[in-house]
């Protein structure tokens, strides 16, 4: 299944499934759960009464989460991106976090600070959390995913650059996409050969297998447990391939008018065009 | 005014006003906001009726604000500390965070968890914002400022350093000290001259003024607002002096049976036991 969060065209944020390009209500009955988090919280998902159905361009997607008690990114977690910062391959992963309002989902805009001139964007797959766990066992991790979506993690290289920690490039207002749906386990198949691509403009600039990943899903839920609580709802951004516009000759930036996709394989493709700041 | 967010005897979560040994309960009135983050959004603190009163000893303390929205966390904001991590300084400020339930109050036990055989002290005055803003100019920042608290921001070294970023040693479960009230700026005098002061088992650790801070409050306000909008009863924590634990020849952890106490001045004491996770 795919599970979208989105306000509906009479202004009502609400939450439903992705049916092709129609979008079906789940959160209209009296016992639905207020949000897409409670209702993976609630294991109830599967069980709720469809609800007005809309088509797709009717509604505006949100964050596929709008509001997770945690978001973890990782950083430097496939060795062609580790190679072109020129850093050192460390034995465990760099996580850092944004905030959720920095989040828009699917067909909102991407937008460049006035402050930046160099913004840029990240192709991931991000995770999402089905099931609380604290220490969860590599081999148990399966267990605690409710999904997956595709996720850009936009970045202000220019303030992520200004000291040690990425936190001041990384949290920007509408700088976070994460969309369009939450794809369940069962419809993907194998995700470890689900390509994680962006493209823009057109072209693609980041292209590898999650399978490339140097930290691999399992290890990741394990690692970031083991620090903190994670929660339905919590993300986990799995960090992005090589190919970043920062570390290209001549570096490449996303401006106004520019249009950026995220495809993850059968996950989808998540599409946002950028903006200036007004 | 000295305000404080506490479990009242009955086992009910509180906040009131701190005078003396005294815990005056102010979140019981029909009326009253519902906890003292919504109070001092609601710019309604001074005028809340006075509830029952407790002995200090009878409640137990929480954080200061248990669930800020955001916590920023400053590193390398006085010169000491960048010297003895033999790190480079920068231009602007190195901002990481911590996620709220790392966080305890005055009295609560600082938790070791059994990963970590370098579990640090940081001591350091939190900032607590009482007005909304995004990029707040230098000389308008104090009027963002609804007061100040010490912190002990614990620190796992082992999983701090595990790649370059923070985050894994910086947020683990009751590793956040934050107390024991929020203290008005009109109750403080000169802010500058108060001495951030660290004592593990009575051994004074670290000593230095606030004014010693490479950038100063107004600066680091300044300088979050720019990334992400600021609201009341987000926390900055501003920095850590030199004479952390692992920078010392020989290094000096916390350990189970320690006492660490954080004073700033005239806005109060820290204390909390340390003790190993069960």
């Amino acid at each position: 299944m795919r599970y979208v969060s989105f306000t509906r065209p009479d202004g009502r944020a609400a939450y439903g499934r992705l049916e092709g390009d129609t979008v079906v209500d789940l959160s209209a009955g009296a016992d639905a759960p207020v949000d897409l988090k409670s209702a993976i919280a609630a294991g109830v998902l599967a069980d709720l009464a469809a609800g007005e159905s809309f088509a797709r361009g009717e509604v505006a997607l949100l964050p596929v989460i709008p509001n997770p008690g945690k978001i973890f990114c990782v950083g430097l977690n496939y060795a062609t991106h580790v190679a072109e910062t020129g850093r050192e391959q460390k034995e465990h992963p760099a996580i850092f976090h944004r905030w959720n309002d920095s989040l828009i989902g699917d067909g909102a805009a991407m937008v460049r600070p006035g402050e930046s001139v160099r913004f840029d964007y990240e192709g991931e797959v991000a995770v999402i959390i089905g099931k609380a766990g604290r220490r969860i066992a590599k081999d148990a991790a399966w267990d605690h995913v409710a999904g997956y979506a595709p996720f850009n993690d936009g970045s202000v290289r220019d303030w992520q650059r200004h000291n040690i920690q990425f936190l001041p490039g990384k949290t920007w207002p509408a700088t976070g996409a994460f969309g369009p749906a939450m794809v369940t386990p069962d419809e993907i198949g194998d995700l470890s050969s689900q390509r994680v691509q962006t493209r823009l403009n057109g072209e693609l600039v980041q292209d590898q297998p999650i399978s490339d990943m140097i930290w691999d899903i399992p290890t990741v839920i394990a690692y970031c447990s083991t620090f903190t609580d994670l929660a339905p709802g919590d993300v986990i951004v799995t960090g992005t391939p090589g190919g970043v516009g920062d570390k290209r000759k001549p570096p490449l930036y996303m401006k106004a008018g520019d249009v950026v996709e995220i495809s993850v394989g059968v996950i989808g493709t998540l599409t946002n065009p950028v903006v200036d700041e007004q």
